[in-house]
């Protein structure tokens, strides 16, 4: 039977949980496949340690970088490192040397794309990458080749598993936002370094790639709003919760006559909603496609396992002898994104003041927002002060960001108000 | 630009909703292919009647199914006419002509797979079928490419959108079975014969078509239990949702130790279920493979659109000039299933008794209950008698169902009980 020599490049949670997996289903994946998969070969920093997985005599474990990349009986190397420069090195070295490349890498992906897609192209490399968004979940083949024949209006994704599943600590069990973020790092969700899943960069990262998939542009991410989690009150959570509404760090993209607007932000998501179910670590994507329709994709966002079979999904692909495709469009080289200024989002908003409890309060607030336009859905003002404030929360109808940012700050200045508005988009 | 002829065997729903898309999106897809796609030609009965969407003058249309098929000029024939007899004689005469075929006949290819998978494969042609199953949402690509390295444990879908439309209105309208009906064939989600989609064969149909991708292995229909709803009474959706279920048609394959057991039953699903707020004519496929752990596909099960967005990803990918993968395994003739008796299914279970109201009923009924080992989780007698009788209700743990069918044997023959007992699967 035809042998296929895989090189990985780290052997850390995805590495193992691979190797795990082509163990486990080495016969099932000869039957689907026709041919042998083979761990030839693995490049880690310390090759004298010892590992959860045990290779078999058939993989040479190495620390020398040419020597792995320049081996000549590799057929697929796989980059399960973190970090842009190494991998950057392994990818673009990998494919020059003529192999196909497989990598989970969204950071390398959204930052480099471009010309990693352009090199794969000229030297007819695949460069596949299904393991970098939504762990499990299919999505890259999904917009790919399933959806490809239509025109995506919108996709709405909750693609970073970390901050959900702090989300859904805080939410579910009462707990605030440090606790969450110790449980989802003891429960190995979080890394020690949260900040690029908290602060929704890593989303936004997946967020890039979903949009060359679906759109065929590179969105720069300076272009993208961004904000992450870390400011989020459980006290929110809990007005969210009496409004009906769930907070989730949502990462959207749609299309405006041509025009693309992508962010990512924390969302108050009605909880009849099909993403407010989405709990823990798993990851969800909803998109609408002009044939289609909606489609929903749930499954699991990261995770050894997860995350290894995405990764096996790639390396069968390529095994099969496909000729690879790995943008989803002819062009290797995408044009970059006509982007909407993310001023010129339309949305509903949730905004909760603190103000002193004193006449007149509510009417200068709402004299603001109706002066730029905002209508107001809902107003609740708390009998409970909280400290010397009352909190006073406004739900609105759809009002444009440019309008709101300055309504809010406009109110911030005013000398009842004890403390800056807070602010929520509502999907 | 190459040119992809394409020969549509019939144009009714389907294949209008196919040849818009193919129009709207004709750039969009000359950009991901980088090939033009032609509808060369159209077999229909009447080439004279008028339609909906108005072909283009490089469309032939034709009566004649000898020459549509022989036409030299045909890369790929899509059929599109329901039933078994002409669609074989289509499907096996293009692959003959050397055409690939796309459909979405899931009764063709639950009844005659193992033959034309065969013939596509010596004859080294696609024989593709995105379309059957599920509308638009890409469960072929998906367990064909995307999860083909995995083990898959269990497959619960919901793949019948007329059945769950109709089990939808019962639900959350109060309609009774005859009404629910009514309206599907009023909003065009049920055909004036409803047997196929509401005794859950189409469901079973689709179930076997999963199965072979699944698990390469060929289901026979006739070891499949099935079920369908036109039984289904409103008073046991009642009594289930206030027991926190809801009922839902679920199509259900599982794998114990290499035996696949499978069938179609309509299941009380628990309301926190995801699987339970998938309402109205959408579809949804829940699935557990050992690497990506648990996935969820959700979209919209059938409809102009939606389906012609499928067809169009099989025409993309076979035009696109790739090795076809038909059945996503190495063989193109796949094993009979390994199958476990359907009465060995384990389940929990829903019995609803009609009884007289007098002393020892329920120790009675219990008591056979105790005798074949099925352990009760919940009983509830209602006060209120329906006619002469009084409904009592039992929740059981789980019980195989080959004792649960000797237990209600032997309750149905006791003189008190006034009606046969209502059972029900629970998820």
């Amino acid at each position: 039977m035809e042998q296929v020599n895989i090189a990985l490049a780290g052997f850390g949670t995805v590495g193992t949980g691979l190797a795990r997996i082509m163990h486990e289903n080495g016969e099932w994946i000869r039957r689907r496949l026709g041919k042998e998969l083979v761990i030839r070969r693995v490049l880690v920093r310390n090759p004298e340690k010892e590992r959860s997985f045990v290779l078999g005599p058939e993989t040479e474990i190495t620390a020398d970088l040419d020597s792995f990349l320049l081996a000549q009986d590799t057929d697929i190397v796989v980059e399960l490192i973190g970090g842009i420069e190494t991998p950057l090195r392994i990818v673009t070295g990998a494919l020059r040397a003529g192999k196909h490349v497989v990598t989970a890498n969204k950071a390398l992906l959204a930052e480099k794309g471009p010309e990693l897609f352009r090199l794969a192209s000229e030297l007819q490399r695949g460069l596949y990458y299904e393991a970098s968004v939504a762990g499990g979940i299919p999505i890259v083949q999904t917009l790919k080749e399933s959806l490809a024949g239509n025109r995506i209006r919108h996709i709405t994704g909750i693609l970073n598993g970390t901050a959900n599943s702090i989300l859904s600590d805080m939410t579910n069990n009462g707990m605030d936002y440090a606790a969450a973020l110790g449980q989802a790092q003891r429960n190995g969700y979080a890394e020690a370094d949260p900040t690029m899943d908290v602060e929704g960069i890593d989303a936004a990262h997946k967020l890039i790639l979903l949009i060359r998939l679906a759109y065929g542009q590179d969105f720069p991410l300076a272009r993208m709003g961004i904000k992450g989690i870390s400011g989020v009150d459980p006290y929110d959570i809990e007005l969210a919760r009496a409004f009906g509404y769930r907070i989730k760090l949502l990462a959207i993209v749609k299309e405006h006559s041509g025009r693309l607007q992508a962010g990512v932000f924390p969302y108050l998501v009605g909880e009849d909603h099909i993403l407010a179910r989405v709990d823990g670590p798993f990851n969800s994507i909803l998109l609408e496609g002009n044939g289609v329709g909606p489609i929903m994709l749930y499954g699991q966002g990261a995770g050894d396992l997860p995350t290894g079979s995405a990764v096996l999904s790639d390396i069968m692909a390529l095994a099969s002898g496909k000729p690879p495709n790995n943008t989803g469009f002819v062009e290797a080289v995408l044009p970059e994104a006509s982007t909407l200024e993310p001023e010129l989002t339309t949305t509903r908003h949730y905004f909760r003041f603190t103000a002193l409890d004193r006449p007149g309060v509510l009417a200068a607030i709402a004299g603001v927002l109706g002066e730029r336009s905002i209508s107001i859905a809902q107003v609740v003002q708390k009998q409970h002060p909280v400290g010397r404030g009352v909190p006073v929360v406004f739900l609105t109808h759809t009002a444009q960001v440019r309008d709101v940012e300055a309504a809010l700050s406009q109110i911030n200045g005013f000398s009842f108000v004890l403390s800056p508005a807070v602010h929520y988009r509502i999907l």
